[in-house]
């Protein structure tokens, strides 16, 4: 079940809206195939590692990171070719939470007479698939938070200079999440103050995720890099209804994909709505760069399901940029908590990762 | 020599105003005596590994973290006490910056034919003897700062909560710290709004580091822990000219070590000046817990050699109390930098521990 889970991680960020599943077909010891989800959902793992094992299938057992599907979607359902093939036990680590599916793959199979195990790993699984969870469950897609700052928790000195707080490597690593999520998220300020390009460069990874930015007016640099990379990689723009029809003329124009998106009492985009917007557009696992405004609104709305912290040994003091904007914490023990998940040295800075169970 | 400086560890925040040497007595591959600095800087490391080994000492090596002394001072000379025991070669880590030794203990080995090898391992020993060398080449104590934050860079909430953003296990090494340390040192803010004991507590350790709480006008709580405990470990209070007499009075009397020091430029006590005190008082190692402010006043000053980071799984957001007060850094390459040494996890939190090289 560890080797399904790792290769379901081979497909993270390139298969929503569906989950990225990994699948073993194994007898007397010995691996028969090997599948995860391929680009945009399809095909499934199973029919992957099936079509590996070929006729040697039949008699085998299948482990699998998430339950079978059982219902006819744009592919025929996993449980049959599972059955078709001859496959004796079947060992899954989670039940499908979508309602088409909910233990109907586990009983497809049980009718059919395979033994059927459910549970395996079942908390690392729950982790590794819990974008698609939360999207089945919530609505919404996972929110992974990255923040890298100084030693005392600052992502910019007074000027705003923030080039680079951190070194190659860990700048490389965010690469890398980027790659392993769906999107990449940052709200209008950083877009406006950084001028990011918020694509995957410099690890030979040629797919890009989606390039999220919620800036409520639309006010975003017409000549800065997002505008002029939208060849380059899909751009998705969160606004409220106050952004002028102009602007949204001129991004439509260059092919971004505008995402209307109520406010909240604050007069700001509101964070839920946001995510709910992006979950029905299907996203599963959103990488949230910033800024410390946004940030703090999607931790203090709890939607932050993993940190990600990059801490330099360099300090910048009281005057540097908060790595949070305002949060509204009022007593310690009502601040949100996260789990420590990770923790090692990359390079010269440390990189942390924490969760939210 | 990395057991030599492992037993000299054991001494660390005890033989000041000497260096915690260790020594290791060998021959024909056999550890014959083991020594290390005794509390308050007597017996020598050498003396008591040459005593352990007895009359087997004639003919081996001795290893020494640091040069032996060759003064007479309130000890004989340790390099006349291995001549006298027959040790046939030393080797050593670091020469003694001490214009009474610099090199004359090796020399006066070397003259009795001794064969003498010195550096070995230099990095590592003058990472341990940091302390000592500091007070003899500056003047001043090295200075360990800490800092205990939440994972935003935050050591208290909005209305300055603070117990705990820690879980016990990094407390707990808050306190092994401080035993390792000559003294503790907090500002008068700190002390004023934590009214901490700063005492070692919890570890079976009954030696007591200094207290030295650095507050300009001696306005520090009558009632408090500080006036309370100073039959349980010494205080001293570094103050400026404007601290009231009936002040000085009131914990002259108690049995506090009353210290002046010079104000800078802003009214503050100038860190410099404190360090230079402290330093002439005889401190070569000091543990600072804070407060944000006087630790940036020691930041931006260079007077901080190595840093202690906790953090903690908990976000505050930017209404938090800062870990670093203001420290007037105009642009990122300007920020102290600091080399990463060690980082892992400590409980549900992280330690992770700088230096400046």
């Amino acid at each position: 079940m560890a080797l399904a889970l790792s290769l379901g991680a081979r497909g993270q960020g390139r298969t929503w809206p569906n989950p990225s599943v990994g699948c073993v077909i194994v007898k007397d010891g010995r691996i028969l195939g090997r599948g995860w989800t391929g680009p945009g959902g399809r095909p499934h793992a199973e029919v992957v590692a099936l079509e590996q094992a070929g006729g040697a299938a039949c008699g085998a057992t299948a482990y699998i990171s998430l339950e079978p599907c059982a219902h006819h979607g744009k592919t025929p359902p996993c449980a049959e070719a599972l059955i078709a093939a001859g496959i004796v036990r079947v060992v899954t680590a989670l039940t499908d939470p979508d309602p088409r599916v909910c233990d109907a793959g586990h009983a497809m199979l049980r009718a059919a007479g395979i033994a059927v195990t459910t549970g395996v790993l079942e908390a690392e699984a729950r982790a590794a698939h819990r974008g698609f969870l939360l999207s089945r469950t919530a609505g919404r897609p996972a929110v992974t938070l990255k923040l890298a700052a100084s030693f005392d928790g600052r992502i910019a000195t007074a000027s705003g200079e923030s080039r680079w707080v951190t070194a190659p490597e860990a700048r490389k690593m965010v690469h890398a999440l980027r790659a392993r999520h769906d999107a990449v998220m940052v709200g209008g300020g950083t877009a406006r103050a950084d001028d990011p390009l918020l694509t995957v460069r410099g690890l030979g990874i040629r797919h890009q995720p989606v390039r999220v930015i919620c800036a409520r007016r639309l006010d975003l640099p017409a000549e800065g890099h997002l505008a002029g990379s939208l060849d380059s990689a899909p751009l998705w723009l969160c606004h409220g209804s106050s952004a002028p029809g102009a602007a949204c003329e001129f991004w439509r124009e260059r092919g971004a994909r505008l995402l209307p998106v109520a406010t909240g009492g604050d007069g700001q985009l509101d964070p839920a709505e946001i995510l709910q917007t992006l979950g029905q557009a299907g996203l599963t696992r959103v990488f949230c760069e910033g800024g410390g405004v946004f940030a703090a609104a999607l931790l203090s709305a709890g939607l932050v399901d993993d940190l990600v912290g990059f801490t330099a040994g360099v300090v910048f003091g009281a005057e540097g940029h908060p790595s949070l904007g305002a949060m509204g914490v009022t007593s310690l023990c009502k601040a949100p908590r996260f789990r420590l998940v990770d923790v090692h040295a990359l390079g010269p800075d440390i990189l942390h990762v924490w969760t939210r169970d």
